[in-house]
Parts: structure tokens; C-alpha cells; sequence
């Protein structure tokens, strides 16, 4: 029988930059991924959405034989983790922590600002996160829900790309932040043109890399580590068709995928339904 | 008992400006408008799960008694259309035809744009209605992924959103059209762009006023009309949240949205899997 595996995901495929990172990092694990293809983006989702979709997601994976959950998209750890650590008996790590940590141990001026989708920003999660370790760091945030269309467009390096950052980073700027982290696993792909605004006296924290790190600390100090070199090939599941993903993951790996398999998770849906947390709040049949 | 009403549906917000115009044409009827917001977008899926969803939309309004389905999305129409017209037993009518129809009686040298979603575009839908209308008529086609979100952003009169379409309109440009079809219920909240970009001499088509058209036609020409005017108020559902959804309808419709409701329709999801058309061709547990 296979030994566990790591199981990551995220709506889509902005995850794949925490998958390469931890990829890099422990060259023997065998990794299974999934991305939500179907119903990509999550950040501009209610919360209530965003945790019936997660908890379908994790689901999904935990069926998988995974030995650890890593949640590769800031919207479902802003929103999400809570309800998935109290579902699933297994580690589950977030972007949130690692990268508001790391933002705390970089910032010299105790300015640090935060861009991420809709829903992250909302939540107010990388504030809580950041101020929990230092109060007294200023956290300013921007949503810049222009920045997950533009990364899948390839447009990484457009005129167009450059005039939105100009204008979703404008506030930060004239804060005086000298931290900048990127909430959103998209957004590393645009890094180049996020620096160029904001210049390079401001440091740029991509928190999918800094949850890798936290996953090797975890893997070497537990008893997760695989007992033998693994030559099983990754996994990589979506749940729509996988031409549009194949299309932007060979641009965010430098490398086509070349086992992709789609797979329906909507089984999960009753058991979302029946589970005696509150998915729905807020969500059916009430007058908003 | 309620008279039957007319529904509307979409992936979200953009089948408004199709509900704005059946409105205006016709103030005696009751509107039931559903927009899938928790799914959506639908241009950038595969057509095996814009097929899906559109089941699962259409199966929620039918049971809502309604007389007559109004597909106030091209990418639904264009891939979905004839399973929904196989599925549910009343008149179904999509946006493709109509912009289609208007069109080719719009243009004169033959050449005619057609701007759309990526599924739309790779449906080749709109190509095959208007040439089969009229074989000699040249069409030219352009996705515009990112017009979506621009729109939903609200930054109809942005430079950004200029940039853009000029970026995609070009090609159609060289091609010397003087008709172009905005194929998405989207666009036509970033009309003015695109015609600033392709310049006065260019007639745009609203695929979604032209449907309302027919919808009135199609009213009036049977035993469908009301009896006596309606008083009730029209009915909004949403799949998710409606707080996102109440911003960008404002915009959209110039007005606020006040009694809008929010739904769960995935309980249709057991048909649509058990549905003898083969919805899942090429999704569920298949090497793409």
C-alpha cells in the first residue's frame, strides 16, 4: 500500500504556487492536489459559500489517504479553517499564519499592508493574525479583485496590469508601508509588476511560500516524514474540464501537467448539508 | 392563485440588463429573476458544467410557476439551450438567435464582430446562427475574459478597461466590421468603451435587448399575456450572499434591489446526475 500523502488545494489553480514551493522543499513526498475548477473564484464568495465549498474540498482529499492538509488559497484559511479543524482528524496548515508572521518579522517600520480578494480582506483574518503577534504593527489591507482575471489571463506583465496596480496600490503606498503581503496564491504571478509600483523598498511576503516552510518544519519534526523515496507521480484533480487549467498551470509551473484527472465532489454535498454546523447562515431562504 | 410569471435566469448579475428590457416591454408581467451567483462565472467552464448548472437553474424557476424561461446569458444559450428545451416543457428562449437575426439585417458590408465569453466563442454558436441566417456574412470572433470582472468592478469608464478592449478589439477592427454583437449580458455596461474604441462607424448589437423583443412577441402572439395587471413585485433569487450581487444591480439597473432572496438549488444536482442526457461527458473520473 502507498504511504500517506500531502493533499493540497484551492479553488483553482493559484494553489500551485504553494504546491511548487512545498514540491521544492520536500522532493520525496508524494503530493495530491485539487483544484475547485468548477467554481473558481472563491474570493468574492459569501462566507457561508466559501465553507460549503471547503469542506466539500476537504473532504474529497481526506478520502485521498493524505496524512496533512494544506489549504493553498487565503479566502478558505480566512474563512474556513476553523470549520475543517473541527471536521477532519488530520494537521491542516493555512496561509494566514505563516504570512503574517513573516510579515511581523520583516516589517522595520511596523507598517505593513495586506492585499488579497474580497472575501480575505473582509475577514479581517491577516489583521487578527498580525496584530495577535504584535500589536502594535499597522496593518492597512486593499482588496484587488481585478488581480485573480488578470493572473489567469497571463497578462503578468500588460500595460493594463500595471495602470490597476497603480490604482488598487495607491492607498497602501502613501501609508508608508515597507511590507506588502500577497493574500492571495494569484498574486505571486504578478509579482514583478506589484514591485515595480510599489518599488523596491518595499518587501513583498508570499505567504504560499512561507506555509511550505511550515509544512517541512512539520513533516521533519513529526512522524510524517515517508519512510522511503517515493516514485509515484503527483496527482492533480480538478472538477471541470481541464483544458483552461492545463492552459494557466504550465504558466504558473513552467511545466505542462500531465496527470489530470476531473472529478466530481458534489457527493460531499449532503453531508455539508447535514453537518450541524451552520454552513447555511445567512444563506437559504432568508431574506438578506 | 398567482398568475404564471416570466423567469429570467443567469450566472449572475449581467442577465439584469436582459430583466431591464423584458420590464420596460412588458410592465404588466411578473418577473422571476434567479442569478447562480454562487457559481459563477460560467464563460470560462467547460460545456459539460455550464450544462449542469443551467439544469439545476432552470429546474429551480420551473418549479416557481413560470410560463415562459428567459436565458438571459449567451454562454448558457450557447451551450445548453437544447437540453433545456429537451428537459422542461415550456417556451424556452436564449439570446443567440435574436442578437443573431438582428445582426445580419444590421450590417451592410457583411462583416460582422462577435465579442463573448471563452465558451461562447468556442461554442461557435453565434457563427453558425448568423450564417445560417446568411451564409455570405463574415464573422469574426473575439473572447474577452477579463470584461467580466471589469464590469462587475463597475469600472465602465476606467482607462484600465479601455486599454483592454482596445488590446481585444483590434483584430475585429482590421477585419473592417461595421456590426459587432456584445455576446455576453455583461457588456452592455461597458458600451461606451467599446465604442470609443471601435468607433462610431460600428453599430454594437444588445443581444439582451433584442431577446426582449421576441419575449414581448412572443407574449403578445399567444395566450400567455396576463389577464389583469400584476401588483405583486418581481422576485430576485441569488445562490449566495446577496450583499455583492445588491451592489453591482444597483448599478446595472440604476436602482436598488429590495426583496431579494437567497436560495440553495443544489438538491436539483441528484437529476441533473441521474438525467439520462449525458451531462458529465468527459468530467467525472476521466484522463483529460
Amino acid at each position: 500500500m502507498n504511504e500517506p500523502s500531502i493533499g493540497i488545494f484551492d479553488s483553482g489553480v493559484g494553489g500551485l504556487t504553494v504546491y511548487r514551493a512545498v514540491r521544492e522543499r520536500l522532493p520525496q513526498e508524494k503530493i495530491i492536489y485539487l483544484g475547485d475548477t468548477a467554481r473558481i473564484p472563491y474570493g468574492t464568495r459569501s462566507p457561508a459559500t466559501v465553507r460549503r465549498y471547503a469542506y466539500q474540498d476537504a473532504a474529497f482529499l481526506y478520502k485521498q489517504n493524505v496524512k496533512l492538509l494544506v489549504i493553498a488559497c487565503n479566502t478558505i484559511s480566512s474563512v474556513a479553517l476553523d470549520l475543517l479543524m473541527e471536521s477532519f482528524p488530520l494537521p491542516i496548515l493555512g496561509v494566514i499564519e505563516p504570512g503574517a508572521k513573516r510579515a511581523v518579522k520583516t516589517t522595520k517600520n511596523g507598517r505593513i499592508g495586506v492585499i488579497a480578494t474580497e472575501a480575505t480582506i473582509e475577514s479581517g483574518a491577516y489583521v487578527t493574525a498580525i496584530q495577535s503577534i504584535d500589536p502594535t504593527v499597522a496593518v492597512y489591507t486593499q482588496a484587488c479583485p481585478l488581480f485573480v482575471a488578470l493572473a489567469e489571463e497571463g497578462w503578468h506583465n500588460h500595460a493594463a496590469t500595471k495602470l490597476i496596480a497603480s490604482e488598487y496600490l495607491s492607498s497602501l503606498q502613501s501609508q508608508g508601508i515597507d511590507t506588502l503581503v500577497l493574500g492571495c496564491t494569484h498574486y505571486p504571478i504578478l509579482k514583478e509588476v506589484i514591485q515595480s509600483v510599489v518599488g523596491n523598498q518595499v518587501q513583498l511576503i508570499d505567504s504560499g511560500a512561507c506555509v511550505a516552510e511550515e509544512v517541512e518544519t512539520l513533516i521533519n519534526n513529526s512522524k510524517l516524514l515517508v519512510s522511503t523515496t517515493n516514485n509515484y507521480l503527483d496527482s492533480f484533480y480538478v472538477t471541470d474540464s481541464g483544458k483552461r487549467f492545463c492552459k494557466i498551470a504550465e504558466l504558473f509551473l513552467g511545466q505542462p501537467i500531465e496527470n489530470l484527472v476531473a472529478v466530481d465532489i458534489w457527493e460531499e454535498n449532503a453531508k455539508a448539508t447535514d453537518n450541524k454546523l451552520d454552513l447555511f447562515a445567512g444563506l437559504v431562504q432568508t431574506n438578506l
